[in-house]
Order: structure tokens, then C-alpha cells, then sequence
């Protein structure tokens, strides 16, 4: 039976995960695989620091040459998290020729071109399926399966913390604020929690996703980004009368040529597939040109999810004789600052004669034509009322110029939501 | 840049998209690859056939050592269909050493151990991905993705044809043979419709299926059957009344050591991912013990998302220097004939003092418990009304020898159909 030695590079949680489920797998991995592996060094930052851990005392150490420069360690999975030290650990061990695995998204998008370059020059594996969506095998499908087809576009809620909050101002009507607090009560939402409601988290993930579907580096800087954090009920509500739900969706598309990468607050209509994806639940939707539509759910994040796809790398990792790369070339060039898509377009606005035909006509003057239309609530007092649209499909420059165009006095408290997959 | 030679066997609507695929996105492969395909010759019944079909007259032939026995061959491509001639056509090309790609369920599920075997002794690659659920790489999932876990259920909506005819059932609230008929005239349903609706094209399916998921050879004989032709209208109502969705499910579960493997009608609740897959989609949804739910939904069948799974396993092929094969240890000897799940129970039964309670009694006799119960549209005339019963989790052979002592005078035409997904 074949033996590989493996190195840790972290040894919180997730480390632990990938620890225990070894034990409790590797019986039945070694009689499938006719491999078994040992975790021989982990690293951790600090020695004296108590740990829930069930890695043993003895192979931890705090001296990173320890699992880099140890030439029995083939394998290094690396769950330190965060884009440095992580990265540079990386680009060493696969400098020595050992192979990466990792779940380490930020390292990864931040330094892509260092990573895979270090990976081809030694000849070294690198997987990163843990990286994207926890347990989802989407690195797998964009990386293989999905090969035969030109990817058209990748949708995605790829952010459980995000997808919970507005799950729950879904179904509950709740404010944003409100379950922000109850999310961070529950350990679903970070103390600080911009990483995940601003869209950070997402962008770093889209970047790699959609450097593997287009075969070209998409920078993570490049990724338009737009949170939830001025994400109302009102919105939320009004949707629903329309039959969409809102989900912060992370969007790749290749249109004309032109890459758009964007990760913003969208409507997709109920009988959407990405609709029914609630709670903490991730999915990743794809359109290729010869499977058509396709989606992969599960769960995006947590201990044991994570530790499956990193055990699953591993296996890989040992089977693989020649580590075969995804081809990623170069730079991506064309990466589109304006795109299509229907639009949501709420507005308070004085219920006056000639208000309506003053908002369509500025729309309809920038090309933007309405698909449906609505009004709400209208206040006795104040004169005013919400009005409601859909658009169809439109430019988005043209959209936030026409409203940018409109009389602040006549309309206000304007809320734009673009709206995906519907046809 | 390396080229390989390809074999096809057959060439019909699923050939042509191959070979229609290769020819669009062979540049693009070979860039990302390194490695070329062309398609030496194809395998079909008649010469004189016309045929709308891409692959040029020259390289058809109608003897099968044209492409078995031609050492230049590397792969070869099998979409004949059909166990046999097919079966023995893939063992020689295995025998000689070539790697097959193949999208034939019913060769792989009657001949699993022979295929296996000569894949295994002669060191020749064997790929199956389009054999399942057309372009849904669930194939690779399961022998890839998700090795780390031990897999405790997958339950499928692997056939479009019964999904596309209980859809239209459940959104029309039409009858199966009126719907059916529809299906047929639109080709969505074969003039013999009886491997579809009887169940046996998801058998074969979830035959392969269960064999990858338990590590064992799950025969396609020990998978219990039941098709959905007996449906009515009906059930399909009142289970929308209890917030569920009609479903050929194809199921596979390993409890207390023990294999179930079984395709029948089942309800899942309305908010089961498994609920929204409509039409001709495709779905297949896994638990694991450490990814936890997950769900693979896309296109299983048509010519283009077939060959999408084809020329990805062929990419695969092409990158593979050692064949690895799924390990897949003898014969599975714990096939469970009995199991536990909820029943939705409907029966026509007479509206007199004591029925409910013997129908009640002679249940909980059995140790089957009720969880709700309704009554609908009494009959004033007749005396008779619809009972309709959900259980709590209750095992299957308990809930039909309940049903089977109850009095065949008081009830009658009683419909049994298990709900899934339901916690």
C-alpha cells in the first residue's frame, strides 16, 4: 500500500474537520484507493494556545519550514485562511515540487497568476475545490466536466451568510438590520460582518470561478460589487407581488466577447431554480452551450462540508500520476463595465398628473422600455405613493442615467434590482 | 501536440452531436490541452441508411474490427444502445487495451462485473458519465467528488419522460393517459413508453448509481420497480393539499448496514429541492455523512447535453496517463426487501360509524402511526368518501399488511404513495 505523508498548514476547525474525518474514512479510502495518508506536522501560530482539537499534541509546531522543507511531506493542505502568510507557504511547498491543497479563496484571488505559474514551473498538483462553496464540486465541473462546452454564464448565491439574511427578510418581512443582529447572535454573520454584506467574500470566489469557466484570469478587482446592506423589506415585498425573490447573486457572463463579472442584490423569478435556495444553502447555476442550463447545491461552508472537499482533493491528489492543470491563460482584456438585464425600479414619487408619463418618458428616451408597472401605497397626506417597474431587458448604463436624469423632487428613495433568469 | 485517434460505435443523434461538438470546440480543446481528437471511424448497422448526420460518408463502416481491431484507435466512443451487441463490443475493446467512453446505461447495468473486470485486467480506461443523467456530471460525483464521504441516500428524478408527464399532471391537474399521449405526440415520450413509465430506464440508472455510491455491485435486478401509470388525478391533488409534490423518485439508501434500491411515485414537501424540478430536468440529490444535502440538477437527456458528457469523459481520457478506475468490491449482499418512510395513504371508504377508527386501529396494530388525516368530497348518495391519511415513519411491508387486513367492503381503491424529504 502506498503511504503519503501530509503537512497542515493551520489547524483550527477546519483542520480538525479533515483531521477526524481521515480517521473516521481512511480505512475504507485506503481499501478503495490502495492509499493511505498521515497527517505528520501541522503548523499553528501559537504552541501554548489551548486547542478543542483531536490533532495530537506531539506533530504540532509553530516553525512553518517544518512542513515546507520536510521532503517526506508530498501532500500540504493549507486552511490558514487569509491572503498572506497563506500564499507565499503555497508558492513554496508547490516550489519544492509538493502538491496544494487548499481552501484558501483569498490566496488564491489575490494571487492567482504567482499561484498557478509556481504550480506549472515545478510540475507540482494544486487543488482548491474547498476554495469555492465548501462540499459543492463546482471547481470539479467548471475544471472538468464541463469542458466540452463554452460556458455562457455562471449565476451563483455563493455566500450562506448573506442568503440567510435575506431568506429570512423573505419570509419574515424583517429588517435588514434586525436579522443582521439575530444572524451574528446565531455565529451565521461575523461580529464584523462586511466581508460577507458587502460582497467581498462572494467577489473573491467569482473571481475564480469565472477565471476556470472563461479560461482566462479575471481579477478579482475587476468584479463589480454591490452589498445588501440597503436591501429593504419594501423591496423585498414589492418582488414578491411580482413573483421574484431576492438573492445576492454573483454573476459571470460572457457576452459578445466581453467578460461581465458582478456580484449585486438580484430578483430571479420563484420558479427559478436559484429561487428555492434558502437558509445557509449555496448554489452555483450554469449555462454551457452544449449541457444547457445546470445547477449544484449543497452546503458552502462549515467544518465537516469543507473538510469533505479537501479530503476529496486529497484522493485525488492521490491518484492523480501527472498533475493536470485547468488552463487559465493570460489576462482576460475584455472585461464589460455595462451589461443587459431586466430591472426592478421602485420609486416614491408625487402622485401628480404627468409623473408617470415624465418617468417613462425618460426611460423610453435612454431606450429603457417598461414591462409592467404598479403603484403602492399611496399617503393621503403627502401626495406621494411608490411606483413600481419592470423592465425588460435594458443596458444598465442607460437605466442609471435615466434615473439620474429624473427630477429629485418629483421622485425619491429610488431602488434599482436587477432581475436574472427570467425569460 | 498529441493526437489521438477516435472510434465511434453507432452513429445516430447522440454520434452527430459528438461529432457536431468536436468539431466546434476542437481548437478550443486542444489550446487548453494540449491534445487533439479525430474521428477515424464509425460503426453503423446499414451503409445504404440515409442519414442527417455530420460525420463524413468516408469514414463509416459497417464491421465492427474497423474500429475494434484497429491498433491506431485509442478510444472508442460507444452510443449504439441497447445491452447487446454493445456489452460485448466494449469487453474487446477494453480486451485491446483502448479506452471507452460510453453513454450506455443498459450495457453497463446487465454486464457491470464483466465490463468492470475487463477494464480492470487489461489496464484500459472505462468512462461512463453520459450513462446517467445526460450532461449532469454525477458519474464523476460519485467516484470523484464525494470519496471522502460515506453516502447515505441519493434519491433521483433521473428520467425526464415521467418527470415531463407527473409536471403536467400536478400543474393541470390532468390525467396520465391524456398527458402521456400528449408526450408521445411531441417525441417527449417513445411510442413504447413502457421503459420510461414503467420505471426500468431509472432502474438501470440507479443500478450504476447505488453501485459507485456503496462500493458494491447493486444488480439492476435487486432494484423494486414501480411505475407511475396507476397515478390519478387525484392523489396528485390531495398531496398538493398536504404541501406536496408528485415525483418518480429513484432511491438508494444504506441503513444499519443494509442496501435499499428503489424507483417508485413518492411525494416530497413543496419547499424539497427535489419539489421545483420540473419538465424534462433532471435532478439527483445526495446526502453525505460529512458534505451533508446536496443536489445536481440539470438536462438528462437530448443529443447536445449527452455529448456534453461525452467529449468531457473523452477530455478526461485524453488527460489521463494511469486509468483510474472507481473501486467497486464484488457483489452487494445486504439488499433490503423492506423499509421505513412516510406514507400519504388515500382510500375510498364508507361513511359509517367505526370506519375511521378500524381503519386507525388496524394500522396502529401494525405499529404504523398517523400524523394527518382528512376527508374529502363525501359521496351523499353512495355514503362513501375519499380518506386520506399522512403517517409518521412507518415500515413498508407494516403499512401494506395493515392495508391488506382491512375489509375490502368498507374501503377500497386505496393508493399508497411514500413521501420523502419530509423531516
Amino acid at each position: 500500500m502506498e503511504k503519503i505523508a501530509i503537512g497542515f498548514l493551520g489547524c483550527g476547525n477546519i483542520g480538525s474537520g479533515v483531521y477526524r474525518l481521515l480517521g473516521e474514512r481512511g480505512g475504507e479510502i485506503a481499501r478503495n484507493e490502495g492509499v493511505s495518508f498521515t497527517v505528520k506536522r501541522a503548523l499553528v501560530r501559537s504552541l501554548a494556545k489551548k486547542r478543542a482539537c483531536d490533532v495530537p499534541q506531539e506533530i504540532l509546531t509553530d516553525r512553518p519550514e517544518d512542513v515546507l522543507d520536510d521532503p517526506q511531506i508530498g501532500i500540504v493542505m493549507e486552511f490558514m485562511g487569509g491572503a498572506e502568510p497563506a500564499a507565499s507557504y503555497i508558492i513554496r511547498a508547490l516550489s519544492a515540487g509538493k502538491t496544494v491543497v487548499t481552501a484558501n479563496k483569498m490566496a488564491l484571488a489575490t494571487r492567482w497568476n504567482d499561484i498557478i505559474s509556481a504550480a506549472e514551473r515545478y510540475g507540482a498538483g494544486l487543488y482548491f475545490e474547498a476554495s469555492v462553496c465548501g462540499a459543492i464540486p463546482i471547481i470539479r465541473a467548471m475544471s472538468d466536466s464541463l469542458q466540452a462546452n463554452r460556458i455562457e454564464s455562471v449565476m451563483g448565491i455563493i455566500n450562506g451568510t448573506t442568503n440567510y439574511i435575506l431568506s429570512r427578510m423573505s419570509s419574515e418581512g424583517a429588517a435588514y438590520a434586525d436579522v443582521l443582529a439575530d444572524a451574528q447572535r446565531l455565529g451565521l454573520a461575523e461580529p464584523d460582518p462586511t466581508a460577507d454584506v458587502e460582497g467581498f467574500d462572494a467577489a473573491y470566489k467569482l473571481s475564480i470561478l469565472a477565471s476556470l469557466a472563461f479560461h482566462r484570469h479575471v481579477p478579482v478587482e475587476s468584479v463589480y460589487r454591490e452589498g445588501i446592506t440597503a436591501v429593504t423589506p419594501l423591496d423585498v415585498q414589492c418582488g414578491r407581488e411580482f413573483g421574484l425573490t431576492l438573492k445576492l447573486l454573483a454573476i459571470a457572463k460572457q457576452e459578445n466577447g466581453r467578460i461581465q463579472v458582478r456580484v449585486h442584490p438580484t430578483f430571479v423569478p420563484d420558479a427559478h431554480p436559484l429561487a428555492s435556495v434558502s437558509d445557509a444553502f449555496n448554489a452555483v447555476y450554469v449555462d454551457g452551450s452544449a449541457c444547457g442550463e445546470m445547477m449544484f447545491y449543497g452546503r458552502g461552508a462549515g467544518d465537516m462540508p469543507t473538510a469533505s472537499a479537501l479530503v476529496s482533493d486529497l484522493i485525488k491528489a492521490g491518484r492523480a500520476k501527472r498533475h493536470a492543470l485547468p488552463a487559465v491563460f493570460g489576462e482576460a482584456e475584455e472585461i464589460a463595465d455595462d451589461w443587459n438585464s431586466v430591472y426592478f425600479i421602485r420609486m416614491l414619487a408625487a402622485d401628480e398628473l404627468g409623473v408617470l408619463s415624465m418617468v417613462s418618458g425618460k426611460l423610453a428616451e435612454h431606450g429603457v422600455s417598461i414591462a409592467s408597472m404598479m403603484q403602492k401605497g399611496r399617503d393621503p397626506h403627502s401626495g406621494y405613493a411608490q411606483l413600481v417597474f419592470l423592465t425588460h431587458r435594458a443596458g444598465e448604463r442607460a437605466v442609471r442615467t435615466a434615473l439620474s436624469e429624473m427630477d429629485g423632487k418629483t421622485v425619491s428613495q429610488v431602488s434599482v434590482i436587477r432581475v436574472e433568469g427570467q425569460s
